[in-house]
């Protein structure tokens, strides 16, 4: 199950705060390394730290970036001294008028779409960029099916690294084109995502200088997601929201955003007042949202069919901890159909201005029926996560929108066209 | 050649540190309105400012936003209280694999792709929006073939206005959805974008309550460039660069760049060190530079044959001011072919990651050969501005990238694609 030379120990590396990798089923700690699966068990290993005192000022003094939490993240103190991506510190909107539409008193969108590659793929890649250059990889890798592939190419090429992507050769041109312009070595795979996954794997294990950001260096890669939550309490005014709602494919973002906001409270930098998580599917891939309406803590997989291609993982391995999140926490998991995520990214496109793939209109859609039918509280603070990037999935919205009018060149016939 | 009520005058307008508009070629001045030509003489009217003391430090505190420029801009001081889409504040990138490349010794790309519609459009049409709030319009509107128009429809949508959009029935259909799906008012006009702008002209007079940002709200609108300079000088550490690249088409940016450089300098924001503007053009469309070679004042209007279709004005309004900067400064106007243009895109995508439309494929490919041809300095620090984003161009490059390979499922088939 472990892809790494013996050699490399913690001694070796310099991850900043990050101290030991950490079993999440039985606690079996070893030191950091690139593994990915407990040596004991199987079980997924987790970063944990060592955080030495970190105050308000030094990170509001940091760099406009995710890198302004560097002290709280498993990279290296001169992260900055390598090129790197620099995403996030992107929009926390106050979206009043999404908010009178769906019957909330205060509402916040983060807008991830300004991120370097236009999805929040490029914090957890920045995060594995930096990481796999202490652990001595020297190629950047995944299996994807777009936001990822555009994430890690562009990453790899701004570091000067040779990266390997591997898609499902039935992918849609215009995300092979957004991948292939940073010119690495993009490779279309004749199979589905489960086969190029499969593939990632076992060349992981194969190539011991890959850093597949997303297999081998997942447990420094999810770190990344870390960074939402950060900036969402920083951007409150170093507070936290009373609720968020978090769209879930591996539900790895979603474990990540509560993770940092429990961190903030630990660390004192903000109050620990309660919280509640939220996570968001599609209704054709909602193996999570089955789960927890049917009150069981096993995430049983399916065959992804729906428009947001970007969360259809039908067996997500983080699927069991965001049960227990929004357990935990008091949230919930909710799922919406494909029509619904359609009017999702059109409602928040006409009230506030910000254009979301399918992603994001996944969490907007699941946000109105959880205050529909009363699973969120419409008197608390509450923040949509909005992850991804319109222009990436035109496809979802093509039949739907167009010119209201096409005229001749008079200025009567534009007038008449508005009824005015 | 105005477009306004009479009543309309300064002492009923908090635009902040405007005072008044002043004619760019008699010098006359008149209260700041709604104005956009010069009733003495027709000339083109400019913002002119009272600037109380400006201090780095309130600005350093202010908003990760261009409003953070607020009192060096003509909107109202409490800009931030009205839903605006807070563009700006975009990454600075070091780019040392870009410099080796070109062969400069300190080169910054200025990546605007990061704004709400990721590209500079957003500036402008943030400032004008505010403007235009204060001098009491309804509907924000303009004639565009794209980026201007995806910021101005995003931008009303945030602010709850209505949007009036003209743009050629002709356009791409991804230019057309990314408009359109904000749902404002969006008309597709049987016409070339000469027809359009013509057609908006007559609109702005009929309708005294429509604020076309780059027709009758022009002075304010074009205003919003200067935070492209305010922020590379922030960026660089309170500094001003030796030499910048801008792309032209109205040449209004890079006229603007010049006047916040100089706003800095005078204010004593940084030291008033010299700095070279030069412009960039695409062969197909280079009515500037042609003028510029031949040593000549006059812009002579060319007929835009090019794929920077963003920068394809044949008749640019700026033109005689872009001249008298770059001439001032010891700048230049250099232009790329079309093949050059896609290489500049390629290079800037597999050097840093930045994956650029047309525009930002001009800038770096003109930036190129005023290097080869001597005019830029190889070792005078160096700016780039990349205006828009690759998303939205993508068959600029289409027939030219794709993946390495389409290979079978299994490991061997993907090491052997890569050579290895
Ligand atoms: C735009 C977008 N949002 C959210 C997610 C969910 O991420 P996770 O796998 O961490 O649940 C993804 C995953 O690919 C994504 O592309
Ligand atoms: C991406 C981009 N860059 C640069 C420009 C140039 O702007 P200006 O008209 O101010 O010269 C434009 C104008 O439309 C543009 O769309
Ligand atoms: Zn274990
Ligand atoms: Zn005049």
């Amino acid at each position: 199950m472990t892809t790494t030379v013996d050699a490399r120990t913690s001694a070796a590396f310099d991850l900043g705060p990050a101290r030991a990798l950490s079993c999440r089923e039985c606690g079996h700690q070893i030191p950091l390394a690139a593994e990915f699966a407990c040596s004991e068990c199987f079980g997924p290993l987790e970063v944990a730290y060592d955080f030495g005192p970190v105050r308000r000022e030094d990170i509001e003094a940091g760099p406009k970036s995710i890198w302004r939490y560097r002290n709280l993240l498993p990279v290296p103190t001169d992260v900055q001294s390598h090129p790197n991506t620099e995403p996030g510190l992107t929009r926390l909107v106050k979206a009043d008028r999404l908010a009178a539409a769906l019957g909330v008193r205060s509402l916040w969108v983060k807008d991830d779409t300004g991120n370097p590659t236009h999805s929040f793929k490029d914090r957890v890649v920045a995060v594995a960029l930096a990481a796999a250059r202490q652990l001595g990889f020297k190629v950047l890798a995944c299996p994807s099916t777009g936001n990822l592939a555009n994430a890690v190419a562009a990453a790899a090429a701004r570091a000067g690294w040779e990266s390997v992507v591997l898609i499902p050769s039935s992918l849609e041109q215009a995300k092979i084109l957004t991948t292939a312009v940073y010119d690495g070595a993009l490779i279309a795979v004749e199979g589905n995502y489960d086969d190029v996954n499969r593939l990632a794997t076992q060349l992981a294990a194969e190539h011991e200088d890959w850093a597949f950001v997303n297999v081998n260096v997942r447990p420094y890669y999810a770190e990344g997601s870390k960074t939402l939550a950060y900036e969402v309490a920083e951007q409150l005014g170093w507070r936290l929201p009373d609720q968020i709602v978090v769209p879930v494919a591996s539900g790895s973002q979603l474990t990540k955003v509560d993770k940092g906001f429990r961190e903030l409270g630990e660390l004192g930098l903000v109050d620990a007042t309660p919280y509640r998580v939220f996570g968001a599917q599609a209704t054709g891939c909602s193996p999570v949202a089955t789960a927890y309406k049917g009150g069981t803590d096993v995430v049983t997989p399916v065959r992804p069919d729906t428009i947001a291609r970007s969360l259809a993982i039908g067996a997500p391995a983080d699927g069991p901890y965001v049960l227990d999140t929004v357990r935990r926490t008091g949230g919930a998991v909710e799922d919406v159909t494909d029509e619904e995520v359609v009017e999702g990214i059109r409602l928040l496109a006409r009230t506030e201005g910000i254009f979301a793939e399918t992603a994001g209109g996944v969490t907007v859609a699941t946000a109105k029926k959880l205050i529909e039918t009363g699973q969120l509280d419409p008197d608390a603070d509450t923040v949509l996560l909005i992850t991804g990037d319109g222009l990436k999935t035109l496809d979802a919205v093509s039949d739907r929108i167009g010119p209201k009018a096409v005229v001749p060149p008079n200025a009567a016939a534009v007038t008449e066209a508005l009824g005015l």
